[in-house]
């Protein structure tokens, strides 16, 4: 299936019932998604990506509504994939958490897109970063990636966002321990959320010190902490001035560019061994494989015989 | 490089230098590595294989030790390989059980053999699987992983055993909370380390409990939780019994051979997916990549067209 110029026309003025279908047809992930990204790609290219990742229960998607609600204010246009099993946008949060935000969803420069984790973590930051194309291609100034930072799919798709911040709490001992796994590497800033609690300041001081003993992933850009109270709307200028001074600093110092080819080729590096893998694994091979294995426990062929007749009966396959 | 029959002689007779030798060439995984372990794979396939790990601290190396003293007493021979950072096989632990295990590895019927985590964590597995058809092809009796149960690289290690042993120590809440991540679903059988530590008892509770709040792996094996104190030698050869046990549960019900089949499946997958990506990813199409990315971010190309193209470029080759 090929996209029509009509539905581009539409999909350019973010009718949502256009971009719900496009989007359930990339997430398959079959030859058609490929095809359909491929002829809505040249139309993209204007979104800005924030992704919001931190543990469970830091505030992540009362914070994504609130930056939501400031950024529509003032005009802008807001597309936000919620990839966050815990987050109202999955159904995994309190019911007032979710009218809230179907509310923002309601709103014709909002479009909201939630992804399941379970049972499809492999090919989760795949269908997230396909549903980002779509969103771009209809042209929304931002698309912000919500994901809780516990497993490496959700870590890689934060680390697809222009400006990645990291959302912690002053009562997760658990959520800087988590930092040192990962969380660490992605941050752009820090936002201590819920910060009229005690131990705010602790918690700060904390943060500073993980990242002093840490090497600096780059060395112009200074790692901030803001404090922020995200159900009061605390902070959330402040952090929209932080996410306007990174994407300053990306554009001056051609970092921007740097960043997505960087992610962009490990996307087609991901996008070619898939592919590679799914000619090699058809039927025939596997029915092969399944036959063959036994003989390798009982050692009349090595593993690694039998891996080269199966990697040269792929190889006369593309004669 | 091929393997001579003298140095297949050596090799069996046990000569540990023979064996480092040949340990050292499979690490490095290249053509040659593959060569070697097809020349040597005949002669293997009569060790058993034991996978021990869990939380750092739970004692593993000491346990091993022990265990590996109790089966040279009965005139076994024992092949160990340590991938766990903080066994002092590997450095990082005591100078006491640094020296204990040096001990052992003396004896003529033990070889020991560590690898380092840091850094390569991809191939870890890899070359743990590899080093043991070394010292399978080398006649040793029984072949123990030791490895930390954190990574999934490590979890891999531990499943490519016959039978896999989880140790916990009273104390650690947080490793019964490590279980529910992916400890739970390899143990054929708990060691509660350290048992005459107080909340023994507990411990052995809250195991039991988890246990059964999961659906049961094999229904006809039953798990069930050893008490040990290694450094006292207390609980070895309860250790030892289970391990009897359910090596002749496995045999008697056709589960070894069915476990062999599915982890030599996984491994001829690995090294078959490995070598198609080694082949896509020469220094051409590496080059061709970092050229042409920059136009997939200027929105010129698709990344699915430029995956296309790449694609295209390996079957031409193999034509």
């Amino acid at each position: 299936m090929r996209v029509d110029s009509s539905t581009i026309e539409k999909l350019k003025k973010k009718d949502k019932r256009i971009i719900s279908r496009l989007i359930s047809k990339v997430e398959a992930n079959d030859d058609n998604a490929s095809e359909i990204l491929s002829d809505i790609y040249k139309t993209g290219g204007t979104s800005y990506k924030i992704g919001i990742t931190g543990p469970p229960g830091a505030g992540k998607s009362t914070l994504t509504n609130q930056l939501t609600k400031k950024l529509i204010e003032r005009g802008k246009t807001v597309g936000i994939i919620a990839v966050d099993p815990t987050s109202p946008f999955t159904g995994g949060a309190l019911l007032g958490d979710r009218v809230r935000m179907n509310e923002i969803g309601m709103h014709p420069n909002v479009y909201i897109r939630s992804m399941a984790t379970r049972g499809s973590l492999g090919g989760l930051s795949k269908k997230a970063i396909n549903a980002s194309d779509v969103l771009d291609a209809a042209g929304f100034d931002y698309i912000i990636f919500e994901t809780v930072g516990v497993g490496q799919s959700e870590l890689d798709i934060a680390k697809t966002a222009d400006t990645t911040l990291v959302v912690l709490v002053p009562e997760s001992g658990d959520s800087i321990q988590a930092m040192k796994a990962g969380l660490m590497e992605i941050a752009d800033f820090f936002v201590l959320n819920k910060s009229d609690r005690p131990g705010a300041d602790n918690a700060v001081m904390s943060i500073r010190t993980i990242l002093q003993l840490n090497s600096i992933r780059d060395a112009d850009w200074e790692l901030n902490i803001i404090k922020a109270v995200a159900n009061q709307n605390i902070g959330i200028d402040e952090i929209l001035e932080e996410i306007s001074k990174h994407k300053n600093y990306l554009n001056s110092s051609g970092k921007l560019v740097e960043r997505r080819i960087r992610n962009n080729k490990i996307r087609i590096r991901n996008i070619v061994d898939n592919e590679l893998r799914i000619e090699m694994w058809n039927p025939v091979r596997e029915k092969f494989l399944d036959e063959k294995t036994p003989e390798v426990v009982e050692r009349v062929i090595s593993p690694f015989l039998l891996a080269d007749k199966l990697i040269e009966n792929y190889k006369s396959d593309n004669q």
